[in-house]
This record gives C-alpha cells, structure tokens and sequence, in this order.
C-alpha cells in the first residue's frame, strides 16, 4: 500500500535539521540543569533580537497546554476567570486544563475564529458582583484555531480594551509562525510585545522537536514564574534541549522563513481551490485552510491525502481541514493541485 | 580558566549519541501526533521486553515532577493523603506539585532514605477519622534521594504492608537505572512491576535528553490516564522525541550498561576515598555518594572538580555529595582519585 | 417612608417559629458534635420517612453552593466534566466554585430553564477523546432557576439516558419543596430518589434559617463522603443547628405543606396577571413568576412592592421576576392583586 | 444510666439565650441576603468597637476551616505556602483543607503549643529557590491548639519577624475569648489587631451556635474576599443568622465575660488537680486544661466525667485534656473538685 500524503496537521515530522545538529553538536558539553545552561542563555538573546525591550523575561517550556495552564494560573487570582473564543483550543481540546487549576472560562462566540470587542463587552457587563467570577484576562490565538489572523488594528482595539477593563491580555501563539509571515499582514514579533501583556511563540508546529517560548512584555508579571514552572511539572532537568530549539531558529529568520514557506504552499492549495470553483468557511490566511468540499471530491481526494473532515454540512458538502507546514513538500502540493485540476477538468467534460 | 570537571549531578550532558541518532534517522518520517508514533509503540514494546506481563499499560512523559504530579493526582480521591519520606522528593523539591494538585502528603522520618514498615505504621494508626485525611498511597525513590537502594525483601514487606493497609504502592524512578544496576542488590525491572502498583522508569539522568516512563502493572489504575496527561499539561504533540529516548535505551540492554557505569564509577571514588580513610554518611550504594570530609579537603578538591557541599557538620567536616553518570569519563575519576590519594600522602607525610 | 412589601426571593424572612423553638428547646443538652448529636439523627429519620430505602445516606450541610461543590468534586475524576443549563446555578451564580475544584462545566442550551436529551446527547456525542474532558454527571435543578418543574416523565428520561451514558445524575433541589408542592405535577421525595443518584433538599428557601440535606439514593457514592465534608469547611461543629432544622420540617408535612403554600400565592398573582392580559417569560409552574410586563406598569407597582427586574425586552416591555415563599403574607398578596386590578382598570378606562 | 457531665469540649451546647431572643425578635424582619442584612452590619459595628481602626474589613463565616482555608487560598499566589507549627490545626485535623485549595504546609516543631522565631527562621533559610515552595504567611493560634497563650511579647516578636521576611501573620481565633480572657496576659482585641495581618474571632466555642469573624486589620488584604466566600461555598443566603450571633456577644462585654467564666472554671479544676499532687502537660493558661493522671485516677474520673485521654505516657500515668466552656456550671466543676479531694483523700489514708 502507497504511503499517503498527510495534510493532517504541522507536526507530523521531526525538526528542521538545523535543531537535530546543534543538538549534536553541543552534546557532550556540561552545561548547568533546570533552563541556566547556556543554549538557553543564547536562546533568550536570540528572541530578543527581535524586541525593543531588551529586559523582556522570557521562559521555555515544552507544549502549548503546558504554557497555557502556567500562564493562566500563574496571573489569575482564585476567583477571576479569562475570557475566550467559543472555539478557544483552552476552552475545546485541553481537556480542563485551565479548569484543573481553578479557573472559569467565560465563553464568548466567536466570529471567523475571532473575539470581537462586542462579545467581550457583553461578557464584562454581566459579571458585577460576588456571585459571578470576575473576568480578569483575554486569550486569543494567533493565529486562531481556525486560522484566520488578527489584524493590528484588531489587535490595537483588544488591547485598548484590555486596558480599559483592567483585563491583561494572553496570546497563544502555538502558530505564531503562520501569523508573523502572511503577506496579507505586516505582523512583526515586537508588534505582539506592544499588545500582548504575555504571549508565547510555538515552534512545535513550525520545525522543533517541542517548545513554546512564553514572553512577559509586562514584565512584573513574570514574577515568581521559575516557581509556578517547577509546580506545574514544567521545568526541564535539561533545559538545553528547549534553548536548541529556539536559538537554531531565532538566531537568524529561520523561524519566519519556515513559516512563511507554510502559508506559501497553504496559498498555492487554496488558489488552486479557488479556480476550481470551491468556496471555503473561512477566508485563506495561514498555514491551515477550511474549503468546502463536495462528498464526492473528498473521497477522490482522500484517495492519495490525508486530511480532515472538519465538519459535515447539509446538501452533500463537508468543511475539511488542510494543514501545511514548514516541511511541507512543494511537489507534493504539486501533486494535490494536479489532482483538483484532474477532477475540475472530468467534471467539465461531464458536464 | 580552566574548565572544571563536574560531579555535581547526572544530568550535566546531553544524550547517548544512539538517541541523537536514532532522532535523525526518523526525523522526516511523517507521524502520528500525540503518543501514537511508531516509534512510541516500538519503544513500549521494547520496555515490555523486561516485563513478564505484557499487557502492562506503559505512558512516556517528559520529567519526573510531572510523573509525580500526574501519577498522585490521577489515583487519589480528593481527601486522600501520600505517605512519604522526609526526604522525598515530592516533599522537598517539587515547590508544593503534589499540593497544587490538592493532595496533601504525610512524612515520615527517613531512615539512610528510606521508609520504614514501623514509622508508616505509625502514620496510619493516627488517621483514622473524617477529620484528618486517609492516607491512599506509598511513594519511595529507587534509588532514594540519598543514593540507598531498597532491596527486594524491603520491597516485599513494603508492598505486603501496602496491600493489607489499602495503600498503592508508588515507586519513583528517576534513578532507576542505578538502583538496577547494582552489584549488591540483583534487582530486575520485573521485580519493580511485582511490588509496585505503578512505578516510573527515569531516562533524564541516565543518558537520555528527557523522559519518564511510566508503568502500570496494576493495569487498571491507568484507566483515563491520557486524559490525566492531557490536562495537566503532559502529552506531547511530537511524542517521537520520548519514544525515541525509550526506544534506543531499551531496545537492548543499553539504559542497563550505562547505570551500571555509573555505579561503577562512583564506586571506584568511594574506595578511593575510604581507603584514604574518610567516612560516609550513607553506605555508598549507587551513583551518588555522600562522604564526610574536612573543609580542607573540600576546598582542596573544589580547586580542579565541582560537587555539593551538602551539610555542614561541627568539627570541620561537611557531607558533601559526589555524582557520577552514564557520561562519566573514567579518565576524570582518575584524576579526582589521584588527587585525593595526593592529598593522603600529604597528610601522611605532614604526619 | 414607609417599607415596601418584597417579592424579590424567598429567603427573606428567618425561620419557621417551630425551629425556633426547636433549638430553644433542646439549647442546653448536651450533644457530640461534627453531626453525631441527636436532633441530626433524627432529622435524619424523619427524612427517610418518605424514602423507600431505609438506608440512603443523608449529610446536612449550610447551603447550595457548599452542597454543589462538595458533590461534584467528590464523585468525579479530575478529567471529569458535569453537563449542565447554561442558566444553571453552578454555571452562572457561583463564582466559579466548581472550576475551583478542579471541573468543567459543560454547558448546554436550555429550553424553558431545562436540559433535554437531545442537547445533552449533542455534547456527550463531541466529547470522544482525551483532548476533551469526559462528561460523568448530569446537573439539573429542581426546580429550574426558572421556576419550571421537570415531570416524572421528564425525569424517568434523563435518568434512562443517564444509564446509557454512564452518567451520573445530580439534582439541586434548593427549590426541591416548591417542585414538590406543584399541582401539575404529583411528585414525591421518593420519586425523586428513584431518578438521582444523588440530589439535595433545601430548607433555605422553604422556611429554614440555613441547611441542604444532601441525599445519596445510590448509597455506594456517599463512601468517604464526611472527609469531603470536613475538608471542604462544611463539617459544622454543632451540626444540632442544621439537625434542628430538618427535624421541625419533616417531623411531620410542614416542609410540604409551606412549599405548597409558597406555590399558591404565587398561583393567585399569576392568575390575577393573566386576566389582566400580561404574558409571561415561562409558564407559571412554582414560586417563581417571570412575566412580561410594560415599564409603566413595572413602575407603578415598584411604588409599593420589591422585585427584580430580570431582562429588557424590545418595546417597552422587561421581564420581571416575583418570588412567594413559606413566608408571604396572603393580604400583602392581595394588595399587589388589587395593584394590579387598579391599574388593569385604569388602563380600561383610559382606553 | 445517669448522664455524665462533659469536659471533652466547649462546644457541646447550643447558644447563650441572648442569641436565640435576637434570632426570634427579628425572625419575621425582611431582610437583604448573603450579608447584606441589618444584622450583620450592626455586629460589624458591634466588633469595631473594640478596634481602633473603623474601617477594618470585616466577614462572617459559618466556621474555622471554613475561615482557615478561605484566608489562605485568598492570599497566597499558587506556588506560596504557608508556615504552621505540627500541631497546628490546619495541619493536623482540616483533612488536608489547605492542600484542597493547592498551598503547601511547612510545619515547624512546636514549643508549649507554640511557634518560636527561631524555628521559623530555619524553615526561612532552607526555602530559597524555585524547586521548593516559597513560604508567605504564618499561621498561628490564639489560644493555641494545646491551651497556651502568646504573650503581648511574643506576638511581637512573631510580628517584626513577618515584616522582616515579608510573610502575612494569620492568625486563627477559634479560641480567641480564651486568650483575651486570662488573667495572665492583658490582651484586649485591638492588640490582635496590631500584630496580625488577619484574624478571626470565633464564636462557636464560646456561645455561639456557629460563626467566625474574618477581621482585616490590614485592609487591603481584603480585596475581592467577598468572591472568595462565595466561590468556596461560604455565602449565607441568610446572612442575618451569621450577623445575630455576633450582634449579641458583642454589642456589650458579653463575649468576653463568657470567656471568662471558662477560665475562671478551669483554674478552679486545675487549682484543686494541683493541690492534689498532679502534673501538667502543659502550664494551664485557658480553658483547655492537660494534666498527667495515673490510669486509676482516670478510670475514677470517667465514672461520673467525659473527657478526652489525650495521650498514653509511660508509667501507668496518661496525658488527659479537660475543657470547660461559657456554658461550664459551676456545680459541676464542684462536683469533679470534690470527687478528685475525695480520690486524694482516699490515696493519704490508703498510704
């Protein structure tokens, strides 16, 4: 049986090979436990690089859950709670992380993967006494879990809101790679640092082994973090192996330019999508694209691919997933476009 | 400056190189997310190897304070307690772990690290109402804390203890590698899977970049467990990364090979210090030594090697502790040899 | 000025002069405490006079909140999930307690304050893997928030799909007397004991000064139930005063009796409304009455009478709440029916 | 069989009249719920009349671990723990009620029932980095768990040490009338209020039928308390029962009376106990009395008393407690005079 081609998702392969070398490289080097050894010194520096404030903390843990929780829990007092997207990956698929440590997630509706200023307000103004938490926090994704990526203006009136209602706001940034290298926005690392109160850069679903770097641009925040890492399980004996990670990545573009290489070949799907007359449930911006499809062209698809079916809709169509990332092979994306083309041409030959 | 040569704990280095490589060779083959690679699978079924049951249900997670965390919180009811050493790890360098999973943990003096039947006995015998919480578990380090290895018959009159007083029997193992790999003591892994409900297989401190893995030989407290791993922050999106350090340390009988290094090593230095006529605080057993000197010699030896000074006694004299690894260059025992037996003959002759 | 007459809950008055006495009466014997004294037993007899099983475990305890936390986070596992209304109590009015413990709420949409099975079947059906919690209780109230009564028909088939799906089923009857009191519906306690595993009676809001008797009809779930209690700072020293309670109003019918007479004053207000023409929010089944009334109108009664004012509607119109209790006075009943009469004829005359 | 009198607690009786007169004078008022009640606010004045600062927040509980793990989770960040002496309630007999809400216990070893600056001061130096939990309160009891009382002195003393070493001191009143009762130590509740951070004073033995009040004397600590009460199931709907109590002991001296009178009946006992030649476990300073009596005079004793053998000492002889309280008669406290003279009695014309 032939190997199929997995759109499923970006993080079906190892890491880029600049990683698995400087792994090797610095092997046998003694370096000091718990996140002092020098990688993760260098590592820091590197990030920084991309940051006006250069006394940003900035701290590495292993997985997106992982980060979510410690910043979640870290930052909340008991009784406040934090805002999300109905469609918040904190809210659906952590399986009561956030709840696990204490805290209520108030669920806003979400439009085009997104929170809007209006929901938020709604969910402010109805929580004001003792008998309600008291929402004390934002979390976006960015890119949102459906890919779509906030604009600056959008980020600049989240976070004016923020400050008005005293909310500190979290961005997850598990796909921040596809959201710093779209076209459509001109995003730059330092721009989420003037928003975000705290936000972290994923690299596991663009090229390492494992790895989110959280980032406190209000630094008082970051107070106390070392503790809430050990407690949470979060603190790596070796620390050096998350510091490979983001210095391979960081110390020159490779991060950006591995993301912008996922949202180039996620564009050449979704345009070859688009000339074959498909719609999609949510407008092409990132590394993951949602085309509605009919039953039939799925089948035919799912013949030689992998991906997913997102969602059944009514008529014979279903909303599926396909995910690129920075391994993705362009003659492989070759292959998947010939094949749409393949079946628009017999579909006009039927018709 | 010279670099000096650390014997301050065994997790300075990277990985054994067949990890490294291992990671290379897989790197670009497309898997499964979430613990269900191939090379998770592979890596349970080597660890199975050493088991007689083969239905044991096996979870790698990537260090031993999250093992803890998640093993304590998964099997205990709300109000139920952990009997453990003063010396335990959960209890004294986990910053509260256990707690911030609300379980409380009972301690018990330790006697050369170790629990003792008469002083668990006496910790049951006080709670035994609704006003104090119900002691549920037992949670021992093989090897201790302290470098002492419990042997089989302490095991056995542990575990039989545990069974009759309704206690699972939870075996930490970060240092597992040594405990069995130790000339005095014939223990096997099977042993460890006869007396322990669910024990954990440590790889962090004996050659490998991160892991844990943990093992259920009662099968059915694993009910639910990856969901346990999910919320608190443990699955791994690449769970290649574990399953390839479990993987190329057990597919023969390599983690074996380098805890017994180790020992070996550390045993070599114990001889060499008692034969210059220096004391121990414990009974050298393991990787880690804990030897009494005079501050003449720590400072003396402190010129050329690193170690901890762990507590200073009257008189002069300080424990200190001594540890060797897999990585361990026996070229650098040598040296930390000679100058101890320099240091004797100085003495000798000044005498 | 003078006080006006307050429908804004039933839990505005203290107690019924009989637990009163009660506690006079018995104030000087001496009793064990933690719940062992004898007005707590007997109490306890007197509820299981109206149970079928002569051994349901029975804990007292202060109120509704205190009760719903300690029974969620005592019967579920950490990864466990309670479904419940998005207008249910847990979810909206208490400040995040269950999350507190650990759980997620999953919430599911009401229809006239209830659950029914097709939308808890909906998120049973989404929740498949360990990404997601594990939905393992059902939450329902009765009566709702809303003041509607699930039937026993209703009830028998929550309970059935509770079986199914492995389900455990959790009633809050903080309101249980006024459900219990319905005309429409013919409910027994023991109805109630057939269909929850475990539910509670609150007297709070039926002529107590404090107290919820939390009652477990599947008995194996009480087991360590008084380590919950005492853990959860619920486990009152003098347990006489919540005993007193129950004993007064269930020595005999009273605590029937009072819900009955809460149910018909309310009854009398509704009907005087309907003939006036007004609508309502939801049908009239109990104590609590949510028509829809013009602000006009809404003004001119709040000169001489206490509500909340509950949701504006479009049009001139709001959704107001008015609540009878054990304790509403028939003539202050009759002035807000003469109130309305007054107004429903100047409006004809105005007409 | 007659009924023997009690000395196993001071909370064996129900209420002092005036409370059950409060409660039945304005049983039928209408009144706001949840602590908003006249009631409540007229107690509060009542207890800062004997404070110097008026706007010192002040809360109503039902009870002590209820108040104990409402402070602490209040206060202290996830990874803060809290110091308290082994024989510290919150320790010993919560059910791991702290550990419920996440925070670590640090137990030092107690001195007379008391923490002594330099056993703090050790736990202070081993707790300083991340991999252990970073201690921020001190939690002491007044009187102490063992009978004992802080001096002005000490509390001093305990007070500069926190300050010094930025922990919060909390201190638990369970027994508070005891402490502010003996003639040993002139300490009025404005002291309490000068060296603690928070405090409660409790009711429940001393005349109440249930109650704590949390008093804030350091007031911002009290921000968002009112969410914690509520998210931990503490919320009264029926505030007023919490407010009566308080309302009645203290709008006089009657509080303090009370308490008195438990001290005064306890010194008569241990005045007649030493007369006759016996032993104290601990110095009698309160109402919790620990003389050494041989098994025969024990056994003598529980012919016509209940108390509680505390602990088995060598030699025949055990450690018993015996407690009076506000409702101690006199007559009885005779009677167990007498019956002691008479043991005496019968030993000197035996001998």
């Amino acid at each position: 049986m032939k190997e199929k081609i997995s759109f499923k998702n970006d993080y079906s392969e190892g890491a880029h090979p600049r990683i698995l070398e400087l792994l090797a490289q610095t092997n046998l080097q003694q370096e000091p436990g718990y996140g002092y050894d020098s990688l993760s010194e260098q590592a820091k520096a590197a990030i920084l690089r991309f940051l006006n404030d250069q006394e940003t903390p900035i701290y590495f843990v292993a997985g997106g859950t992982q980060a979510n929780l410690l910043v979640i829990s870290h930052l909340l007092k008991p009784y406040e709670s934090i805002i999300a997207a109905e469609s918040g990956h904190i809210h659906v698929h952590e399986t009561g992380a956030i709840e696990a440590t204490g805290h209520k997630i108030n669920t806003v509706p979400q439009s085009n993967g997104k929170l809007t200023p209006d929901n938020i307000l709604k969910v402010i103004s109805l929580h004001t006494d003792e008998h309600m938490v008291k929402p004390a926090m934002l979390y976006i994704s960015q890119t949102t879990e459906l890919g779509s990526i906030y604009s600056k203006e959008e980020l600049q009136e989240l976070s004016d809101l923020c400050k008005e209602h005293n909310l500190k706001l979290f961005i997850d940034g598990a796909r921040m790679a596809a959201a710093l290298s779209s076209d459509q926005h001109q995003l730059r690392l330092n721009d989420i640092a003037q928003y975000a109160d705290v936000f972290y850069i994923g690299v596991t679903k663009n090229a390492g082994l494992l790895g989110e770097a959280i980032v406190f641009p209000n630094a008082q925040l970051a107070e106390g973090f070392s503790y809430s890492l050990k407690q949470k399980g979060a603190l790596m004996a070796k620390g050096r192996i998350l510091g490979a990670q983001f210095l391979a990545l960081f110390e020159d573009d490779l991060y950006f330019e591995l993301g912008k290489h996922a949202n180039q070949q996620a564009m050449r799907i979704a345009t070859a999508l688009e000339d074959a007359g498909f719609r999609f449930a949510l407008q092409p911006e990132s590394n993951q694209l949602f085309p509605i499809l009919p039953h039939q062209v799925i089948e035919r698809l799912l013949e030689d691919f992998e991906f997913y079916v997102w969602e059944k809709l009514d008529a014979g169509e279903s909303i599926v997933r396909i995910v690129t990332s920075w391994a993705t092979n362009p003659t492989d994306v070759d292959r998947f476009i010939a094949k749409i083309n393949g079946l628009k041409t017999k579909q006009v030959s039927q018709g």
